[in-house]
């Protein structure tokens, strides 16, 4: 568990090029990229070139000359291979919560004599939000099942399972194919949140039989902050397909402008407003290149990378917690640590430029990032950590003070 | 109506500096700033600032040190003087459409008694679209009454009225004072859409009593392509508010990460998923441009514009039919002609570096924006169109082919 173990591991690493293609700030370990990923090094010539050249130059002509109006669906088709999913079957648009929304809305309608939206407890905050949105419309009702009980409350009332597959607190995975069956089996339907999945963890929403799926585009797929995010709708369920968010970019002949809505084809039909032309330039970049890379070979330096800072934390910190499943096939791309002084210690790090996660109210949470985390980060993050608990540096005052974001 | 008087209304134009701070393609006359606004030439630094140094640099930390969370709440206490609103009614956020229908939910809630969502026939049609969608969810009832017939609909069932401002194809404006009082009046609340309203027409939320708006970041606020929209909702509504789309961002404390939901005050519960900085940072820059114009100068020179270019077709083209108001106090800043072959005139007026815009079937609509186009543009613009249609050039083959975007 050594540095020089780390250094090996690195030079046979596969990926190490790839690694110069994110503008990492030197001197800077960086294990919140399940939080952010980094920059490409490519985005800031392309979206100059998107500003400048298509925005400045092609003004409004650029909706077509720059095909603009396609990217939902071209960055959807990109990453669908990462997911498990047809071309088709993808389109990039709007937020996570606001693609939740319409899905849930989707699941509704197809499934009308149910109302049961079944989650679990400490679920992502924002996808149980968007359940209490509908309920409060009077449209859903909430149940909360914990892991080893969903099954058990899949009853007739249930008409959609929504769950995420990778926790984003401890990183324990659910097995989307026995809960997807099980759920099909109990006439509801699935949808998976793939936030803290898509581009580091491998998916299979064909082979396990999803209907529905989102994920975020500014996490492992590296679209810059805020990115807009994905939505998925298995092709069996295309032409039955309505959702609630009916706006003209979904519309079968938005430049028509009739007054009655037809839904677009497929996909298509999940689009509202005018789609946003920088975020979804800036995360093409970052899906064209994890989409090169390849998701088995994301995976696999992932559970190498978590397997070897959980052997480098072990040694070092034997007490410290682990809230995160041993066995990296069931665990995402991340590891997390019960600590009471978790927010300070997260804060000792990052002044010394070791970059991780807190998340409320204990819990210390680093992510592998696979295209760009090096073994000798980890390694090195790893005796920070341990210097730091071991010292009590985050005793300091200047570790306390809680920040907007935390 | 001669290049002479045009050059010399340039000469005594208050805001002809301004022009020379968007970057417009030399040769090029943009009269489609109401369909996507010019590039401010301050943005490309702007958005490289951004991608670099608060994404590349700052990564995960740029949320607080680089304050990318009160960004909607910034941008928006922009827009507010822009509206007749205080800086605290206005949030940036989402879509144009996605914002829509939140507001129509918050409506639908606050009058539970009620169903009818009243609008005219040829609204833009994501606002029809979007009420649509919840009828389909049998929350709402669309009810459509022509401009002169919108009084008389106004009966015990309307929950809302909802209309555009700013036509977006002819232009014409609604009485915003007028009509506010007389659906609150039958007590319905009322949602203005500004989307060709804000940045170019003046508009007054607290002096008509509105209760609700929305508007467009890539008109005339020059947000770029697909630019964040904004909500507005008076003060008096705040304690109420309640809306659908319940995601963490208007959470009162979303870093708490707890299972329930709890609105954050005010138009912060307006925000559903993690905000688009890249989209916002832009936004922020055509903001502040034409906040430092003001609107009382800019609708002034919209006016003198859209005039001056009325005259100017008049004298040259006096059969072509205006559909627009001949008051300039009753419009928008753009003006719109109807022509059988309005297609192919556009067409072959963009192939002379003249830009307007096409609405179906046959409107040729020129829009103003008063922070960049001059009245030589507009001169120059007239003489084209009088020679497009004089030697019908527009009749050339290549005019003919629809694009996917018109």
């Amino acid at each position: 568990m050594s540095l020089k173990e780390a250094r090996g591991l690195d030079a046979a690493d596969p990926l190490r090029e790839y690694r110069g293609q994110f503008d990492l700030p030197d001197g800077v370990i960086y294990l919140d990229g399940n939080s952010l990923g980094a920059l490409p090094k490519a985005t800031p010539a392309r979206l100059e070139q998107v500003v400048t050249g298509e925005w400045g130059d092609g003004l409004i002509r650029s909706w077509n000359d720059a095909d603009w109006i396609t990217l939902p669906q071209r960055v959807g088709a990109k990453i669908a291979p990462l997911i498990g999913a047809a071309p088709n079957e993808v389109i990039v648009c709007d937020s996570v919560s606001v693609n939740l929304f319409k899905l849930i809305g989707a699941a509704l309608a197809m499934n009308p004599a149910r109302k049961v939206i079944l989650s679990e407890p400490g679920n992502f905050p924002t996808d149980l939000y968007m359940i209490a949105g509908l309920e409060a419309q009077g449209l859903a009702e909430l149940r909360l099942a914990a892991p080893d009980a969903i099954e058990a409350a899949l009853d007739g009332d249930v008409a959609l399972l929504m769950l995420t597959h990778v926790h984003y607190k401890t990183g324990r995975t659910h097995d989307m194919i026995r809960l997807t069956k099980a759920a099909q089996d109990a006439g509801a339907l699935v949808l998976w949140d793939l936030s803290h999945s898509g581009g580091a963890v491998p998916v299979d929403l064909t082979g396990c039989n999803a209907d529905f799926a989102v994920g975020c585009g500014y996490k492992y797929l590296n679209g810059g902050p805020g990115a807009p995010a994905y939505a998925y709708v298995s092709g069996r369920h295309h032409a039955a397909l309505s959702q609630p968010l009916t706006g003209w970019m979904g519309h079968a002949a938005p430049f028509a402008f009739t007054d009655d809505y037809a839904p677009a084809p497929g996909v298509d039909r999940l689009l509202a407003g005018t789609p946003g032309i920088l975020g979804l330039a800036a995360l093409e970049v970052g899906v064209d290149l994890i989409a090169e890379i390849g998701i088995e070979r994301l995976a696999e330096k992932s559970r190498k990378l978590s397997e070897f800072f959980r052997s480098c934390v072990s040694a070092r910190l034997p007490d410290l917690e682990l809230v995160s499943p041993l066995d990296p096939l069931v665990r995402g791309s991340q590891l997390s640590f019960r600590h009471p002084s978790a927010y300070p210690i997260c804060k000792a790090l990052i002044a010394r430029r070791i970059i991780g996660d807190f998340r409320d109210p204990d819990i210390l949470r680093f992510g592998f990032a696979p295209a760009y985390v090096s073994f000798e980060d980890v390694c090195l993050a790893a005796d920070s950590l341990a210097e730091v608990i071991a010292t009590r540096e985050w005793e300091k005052p200047e570790f306390r003070e809680r920040a907007a974001v935390t």
